[in-house]
């Protein structure tokens, strides 16, 4: 068939011409005659795409010289253990933001190795919302202060980062790799499961300041989870997973063609707001509080859980979807990730338009 | 170019319609109108080819339903530090089989969460081959005995597996993963990286026989670490490899079309054989010890480093890469996998006999 709007949370829609290429290279990658999957990552050819991998992103993201990358496997969940592993010193503690399903499971995961504790959270009213962080009870020896900066299944992100008292900020950008300019410097780690804005699954980016990349850490490491393996190796400690490497490496070059970040922001930007204004003049509940929305994740409902139903089904007969809201949100969610061409999301539109004219008489707020 | 004969140790050399495949569904997977890698690893589409490989990898080796078979990332490496975690009782004890570059790297993950020691080793001779087995001090607290089964680097293989006296035996299959029947029953666990006989770079296959999977770990072990976190969740605790997971998929399809692993190793044997056949009565020198000998890594010198040198270099002209052993070894290794046609042996060995007689006068021994 067509290709199809696909507004999966992740893994997610690529770039038609990165598929393209990796299609066409598939048995004969750069004139070796083979594979990029059937290469030794210890060659030059691989270790160029690595390197080229590395650089391409040092220079979108503008990532200073005392940040480290390395691309690691094990998805952002096995980042939920190495961030305490790593940054937990003496004293063992850090101030976990709560603001959804992914920070509450790194919240838990870091309880097993120390004293996490959350000092903020939207809780209260189902993650819609991301709390006011610009005074938290951050402790004096706090190793370190934790967010996910974009909640792929609440439809929320951080639009002003925490005020962290001089602590380190680690974030989970997870679902907003990438989506826009930020200011790496802000961060002690940044850290990103690529499946979700970038490429396929089994790669998460980490970006480590220097100064927090120990070897003498406080707790029993398994030697892939200490950041410092990697660093020291060039991502090469072990065979890592060389064909998403690859496939990030082209779609890092997609973004650069485009014109960066910069370029980026300004079609997510207007991705984003042809579906909200529409949204917001129309009888759908958007589910995030305006102030919070994200610009990658957008949640609305009906309000009536079987209209529900029948939009995701009926949506797909114009090649919408993936639209199927979270369990724990329901409705719809629509990710419109740097892949999503705007044609998608006014595809999209058009299609909530006619079935709200057919199905939906007012708002119901359920 | 054409495509070449890769002698890969890994990754390696998959079979060229299974590439063929993946480069047609690229854009559209089974009419879904996306990648692979580009479909939640939450829709049926996925679901099904993830339980397909699991089903169609059960009936390949014949895995026993007292076992389990999960999916993950990592690397072999990451279940080096998994194996100790997951298997160390209150004793925290385990035997290890020293063989090479790998056991020894699982034994030094171990040791540093418990008291694991070599019981066995081959490195008085540089692991030219398979130690005796048959009554290894093993003691009644062990928890398990530790192999790798295959020496990639050293072109070794256990021929009979050790006498464990009843504990658990953990095997690392990595370069021999399906290249012939094996009886699970004998393993407590097999893991396998698949990116040297399987698939591309980034998955590991575990297969863990069901009382050794717990969840009253000895110590403190990331989630992702747990084998019963993923085993409960059926490998999808957090978005797997998806891509790896398909490609895998197809090559055991493939398996299972040319005949199983009776077939596969008959095809193995003779590659082998040619190879090997050669080697004995030529003037090079295998380097493995001929009862300790791999089907899959086939390690030879000339004796002089400058004609290794010149040898690898002119093998290139006839479309023979990667044939460079690994420095701790010196000359060549042919890695001869499943995917490996005999046509790429044939022509291995008409390019040494060529190089034998223009350049090899006697033995040298060095």
């Amino acid at each position: 068939m067509a290709r199809v709007f696909n507004f999966s949370a992740g893994p997610a829609v690529l770039p038609e011409e990165v598929l393209k290429e990796a299609a066409a290279e598939m048995l004969d990658y750069d004139g070796s005659g083979m594979s990029i999957m059937e290469m030794s990552h210890r060659t030059k050819t691989f270790e160029k795409v690595l390197n080229d991998a590395e650089a391409d992103l040092r220079e979108i993201m503008n990532i200073p010289d005392n940040y480290k990358v390395i691309f690691v496997q094990g998805g952002a969940t096995t980042q939920f253990a190495a961030v305490p592993m790593n940054l937990m010193s003496a004293n063992k503690k850090a101030a976990y933001i709560e603001t959804g399903n992914f920070s509450k499971k790194a919240f838990q995961e870091a309880k097993i190795f120390g004293n996490a504790r959350v000092v903020a959270s939207s809780k209260d009213k189902n993650y819609t919302y991301i709390p006011d962080c610009s005074d938290l009870p951050i402790e004096e020896d706090d190793d370190y202060v934790y967010i996910c900066e974009n909640n792929t299944i609440f439809g929320t992100k951080f639009h002003t980062l925490p005020n962290t008292k001089g602590k380190p900020l680690v974030s989970d950008q997870s679902s907003c790799f990438l989506s826009e300019p930020v200011d790496v410097s802000k961060y002690g780690v940044i850290y990103a499961g690529v499946q979700k804005n970038v490429g396929p699954a089994g790669l998460v980016c980490v970006i480590i300041r220097e100064d927090l990349i120990r070897d003498d850490l406080e707790v029993l490491t398994p030697t892939m989870l200490k950041w410092k393996t990697q660093v020291d190796a060039n991502s090469l400690y072990n065979t890592p997973n060389c064909f998403a490497i690859y496939v990030c490496g082209k779609v890092f070059k997609w973004i650069k063609k485009i014109g960066g970040l910069e370029e980026m922001k300004k079609r997510n930007l207007e991705k984003a707001k042809i579906l909200y204004d529409y949204l917001d003049k129309s009888k759908y509940i958007a589910t995030a509080r305006a102030d919070s929305r994200s610009i990658m994740n957008v949640t609305f409902r009906t309000g009536n859980p079987d209209l529900d139903a029948k939009f995701i089904e009926e949506a797909k007969k114009y090649n919408i979807v993936s639209i199927k809201g979270h369990r724990a949100v329901g409705g719809m969610r629509a990710s419109i990730y740097n892949a999503m061409p705007k044609e998608g999301v006014i595809a999209l539109v058009e299609f909530m338009k006619k079935f709200e004219k057919e199905n939906l008489l007012w708002k119901h707020y359920v």
